[in-house]
């Protein structure tokens, strides 16, 4: 990602930094101190340590090595928030963030501050492409971060029998189902990944050619309604329609429904961060598993699309569509004829690989993608947690085929003619 | 219990109410919000839930069946703060217990406050002795919650690598060893149980006959200096001293010290209450389990006492000791010849049985001794956590016997004579 | 053990040896090489293991140090096959004996016979008692092994879908159900404990003085038509009946009657080493844990008795019953009005704890038994598959209260008039 | 795989059926009873249920669905032999296939008869090609399971600590080293996946077009000279190396070298089917992971090829290379310029995915390959217990990238020119 033309100036970038920073406060302003020290699985960090960890990033990536005179807030916290790096040290076992009660939130918010001061000399002073494209890198960090928040904070509180809203914002009703069609390409050569102008992670360099078969993609993502029908006739009793590791899973677990799903007598209902609601039919399934996606695809005759089909056809659309909004925080029923963007995250075909020529960044910042390149699966389009300055179309989210807690929802895909 | 002449007097029985629950509070006061909600284990409970199940236990066992027009705080309370009262409905989960942020410590003040509101109204109504009885039941189970509160928070602030201290509390400085003497008793028939007047739990009773052979108690509990001495003679690492089961727990667990001790260079350190400090020789060891204290008494030549025994001898002595005492909560060296109580619990080789004739008590209160007894060992004397007007003779304190968690320690037993 | 008065002479000696030693191959002739194989759960050992183990007693503990000029026959067999002894050296894991295919049982054979060979010119040629000892020690342990073959392989062919039987030896016809009647006794002081002549394990010794209250024991173990009354009564739904082990314990494994029994339509089967048969409601109860027999006490309104009780009984009637029989290796339905020992092994109430004065033998066989001393119960009166040559009034057998697979069930105790 | 144009006239197919018949019982002439019932972790099966499940695919697929009057063998060996088809009925648990001690050798040897027969007299009456593909697919799977009873018990015997040899061939002495060369490619858009014509499994089709960028493989794989060189250099230890699940997997498991090397003193040694021998520095590394290979690339300054690059430069090479050979077992020091077929398979970094187009085959045998397109990385190029008639330049094996007992190697891969 250092070696792309960076587009930001120092103030655009400064500007920037103030309002991603704020928006991570205010994410957290609604939870308790109590509700900010809870990690309720391994997979889900408790919302100081996001708050905490982000700071970290720039105080060792940037504040430590370039701020003369820096002085770090506390000795322990390189230790305490530092996630996976392995080249700047040992780090305190992700399984175990929960049990940490200190640094508390008023600690974490004077540790932010003393960053965001710090950061503010700093930016006050650098003219330093590579420099500037670090703290992009950092807010891009953020705002993954804050997607994460959202992500872990909506687990935690499902965890509480009380069944908490983190947010009152009021769900739209639902709305007429809207047949699904299909848009066709015809193949052939295609160039996929970042043009190399503006901010992209390194996962997404460099640009290449990919030959496609003739294909069409769904215009909507598959529906809640669609899925009810999909466990209706059996779907989560059918291993004819599972990959054996999925099929092991679901049953396994105990799946029989998307995350968060439950049933009330004979209707599902489903938790929100808006706290428990009937599900509605016309809004896109979201929860589901890489495993469930594929077997519902199965189930409909159809597939899930490789990202390069995805993003060819993605990158003739505008990227709108539902992300980030305070006021909802849940998939919508679509109000438009195609929906490419926002809502859910797409499941794709494709493993999670480098692309042909990938270099991982260098330093210590090269350990944000590559080291993830196996076990997982690509995600594309973005969510209605994700920030939408943040996301592109040659975006690559990822995450192993059996989680559930990100907002993950699918497309269908199909072959057109014959294979053969 | 319920079936002791109560010793209590309705005034009597409502003014300690007010200073054992007041007592509660004050032991959370040093706590933070974040503090209060992190279980570091699964025996151990977040602060917060000991203060609010404690409340749960008048509530259940005396407001709901007893006081006329009571309304109970919160629906969900009777199945979030149940802790194994499989009688009285089901319980939420107790290793999850640390994911549940809500009801934060400020609504368990307010649960608080509502029992103990309608607990005056109780109380100043009443005066039936099976109430009363009732009433200090609850007030003897907060009691013995309180010392799990210090148990509980010290693992949990072991746990943060910030070694934060619960209280500032100052230790004293070391003095010299005492030499152990030994006090020995005849053997022959003796009594041992409670003697059914002032309040005892059901464990304690009937009082009956044993036959004892002729044996000595070392007159203090051991040291952290002999038990230095026991690691520098290899006694971690030597399986004949060791049961079966305790060397595989001892290995597969990677001990090498009691819980909470360190090495900084060539000296031991421990993490107490009030932070780390240097290991004092001269004070009684504590959080070894029932294995390592099992293993240190046959590398003395020496055995830990039954159960009999202790009472035996303790009975002659006055049940004075090291008791809870907010400005300690540390075992300190012994100023006295004989030491019997408070500093440590002290395990014996006695599996934790129903005495001969016991019944438990009627109701759902009836599960709260009779049910665990099994794989677990006895304990006598009370700690240096243990409040002084908790604790008797009789009183069988129980754990398994790989528990370290408690303030746990030793005292050594021996044959006299032939025991032909 | 060795500090006993042997009755012994070498040539009982020599007589016994062969005997118990052909006993063992008897017992394995008809299985084949691959049954010999497996370890169907860690605490099994395949046959062809314990066959070995057996001999590799006699080679570690009396040819080597004592025979002159004795080879061993594999430098390795001192590894693979010593069980739990540490004072003799490393040993292979346990949970992997089912992993070793080489020896096989040819070589096992070969192995056996060059033990016999050895210890034939050992026992011609010693008079000391302390050897003849030792030689006792090694053939109850080969005895013990033997009970532990046929509970191994009951396991190893219960878990074939195919369950083949062991042996074609037939089951008795259901004989009435004899009404259970009550043995009184009026407590007092009593002796307990093995008294000194003739061979018994360490752990029976010293003889020593007890003090009982006033009880009755059953005259009959618990049957299979009584226990098809509990499972009716919804024994292993009712937590109220369960220690609280036991009952996640229970619910954590599934269980829902006894080990081996399983429902056929309407009627309850069991799997016998003579394979499957309808249970004989007639019968004593078999393959119960003490979590289970505890519960159904208390269902019964009773309890189990101590050790102390049951010896004090049974040591005034005749040591005999449904030992090993190579006809039946079941228990049968009773024929007399009393039946204290045979057909099942009887859980008590007692943890497996040292009599006071206990010692440990000298030397590596020291680790016999004392070293399991902890987390397990003692049980009484030896099961249809003990040699009956093998067991004692005063034998105290031991298994963790979950144990299932040895052949144990339950008499029920009362206390006797108020135990006030 | 079964609309294929079939190459096969039947009395080819029978002539071949005899020979892969004849090859299983070959290979496991060596193991004793005891050998072939052993299963030493749940991904090994045992030597006699490899023997039974080949010839259960024979009896469910052709026999039973097409031989008139065939009676099975034994109405219980369909769930027991049963590896993973779901749509042909329950099966037994795969982690206990080693419990399961009858059917013994004698039985499966009567079973496979039993097949042979009726396969034989199936073979004299049949001219359809879809029955004669289906016959050649259960040969193809049978040569399958030659190689893994191979792996298997190369792993069983591993485990013995006595480390008996399955075969005494002999091995070739140490060449010299030969100095790695390079091969390009120029890239381009090329075509990979089966031609259509002769056998082939599913997962091999359909042929499709691909974009490569230019690249170059290494000619030989990677040898066990140069590995001790990436463990000399901290390889094992440094975290930069390593893929994140690479780095957890091989830390949690205490991998330090491949599966199978141990140190003697300062010498690498290795278990092969011969038996231990010291490391020869020429002879390709074998036993390694996907995460092991993925590392050492990295740390060689190069990468592991993608599946269409191998196939694309293997397309234009002979295939022929150490293919299965009972006198030598274990892969050979090349004694060409290059080699790009046999002794190791060759991991490569394309995660196991679909074709383009791919449609499993109908019916049960549609399990085959499809459904375990997830977690897994494609393999190339067959090893030396790989049979020589079993593979193709199209062939791809797959294994989860933690699988070490496979015989699995590397060879690198580099880009060439700038990859802009």
């Amino acid at each position: 990602m250092t070696h792309l033309i960076s587009a930001t100036s120092p103030s655009a970038t400064a500007s920037r930094y103030r309002h991603v920073r704020k928006m991570t406060e205010k994410l957290a302003a609604p939870l308790s101190a109590e509700d900010q020290t809870v990690q309720s699985m391994p997979d889900v960090s408790p919302t100081k340590w996001h708050r905490a960890h982000t700071s970290w990033f720039f105080e060792t990536f940037l504040l430590e090595p370039r701020l003369r005179d820096y002085r770090s807030f506390h000795p322990a916290y390189a230790y305490l928030f530092n996630s996976y790096y392995e080249g700047v040290g040992a780090r305190y076992p992700r399984p175990r963030r929960g049990v940490v009660s200190r640094p508390g939130v008023a600690e974490v918010r004077q540790y932010r501050e003393h960053v965001d001061d710090a950061m503010t000399r700093l930016l006050a002073q650098t003219r330093q492409p590579a420099e500037l494209d670090l703290v992009d890198l950092g807010l891009h960090h953020e705002q993954q971060h804050q997607e994460l928040m959202l992500m872990d904070i909506k687990h935690v509180l499902s965890c509480n029998p009380l069944q908490p809203a983190y947010t009152t914002a009021t769900v739209s009703a639902p709305t007429a189902v809207r047949p699904r069609a299909w848009v066709e390409h015809p193949g052939g050569l295609v160039e996929v990944g970042h043009p190399g102008y503006g901010f992209a992670f390194d996962n997404e360099l460099p640009r290449h050619a990919v030959h496609l078969e003739p294909f069409s993609l769904a215009s909507q993502p598959v529906t809640c309604g669609e899925w009810a029908q999909f466990i209706e006739d059996g779907g989560y009793e059918r291993p004819d329609l599972w990959l054996s590791d999925g099929w092991a899973t679901a049953h396994g677990e105990g799946w029989d429904a998307p995350l968060y799903w439950f049933r009330v007598v004979d209707d599902w209902w489903l938790f929100t961060l808006g706290g428990p609601q009937l599900v509605d039919p016309t809004e896109p399934v979201c929860h589901v598993s890489y495993y469930e996606a594929d077997a519902f695809a199965r189930w409909a005759g159809a597939r899930l699309p490789t990202e390069s089909e995805w993003e060819t056809v993605a990158a003739t659309r505008s990227p709108r569509g539902n992300f980030f909004d305070p006021s909802a925080l849940h998939p919508r029923p679509s109000a438009h004829p195609e929906s490419f963007f926002g809502d859910v995250w797409q499941w794709t075909s494709s493993a999670y690989s480098p692309y042909p020529g990938f270099r991982p960044a260098e330093g210590a910042v090269g350990e944000y993608n590559g080291k993830f390149m196996v076990n997982q699966y690509v995600l594309r389009g973005g969510s209605c947690v994700t920030p939408a300055d943040h996301i592109r179309t040659t975006y690559r989210n990822f995450f192993p085929p059996s989680a559930r807690w990100p907002f993950t929802g699918l497309r269908l895909a199909r072959d057109l003619g014959d294979p053969a």
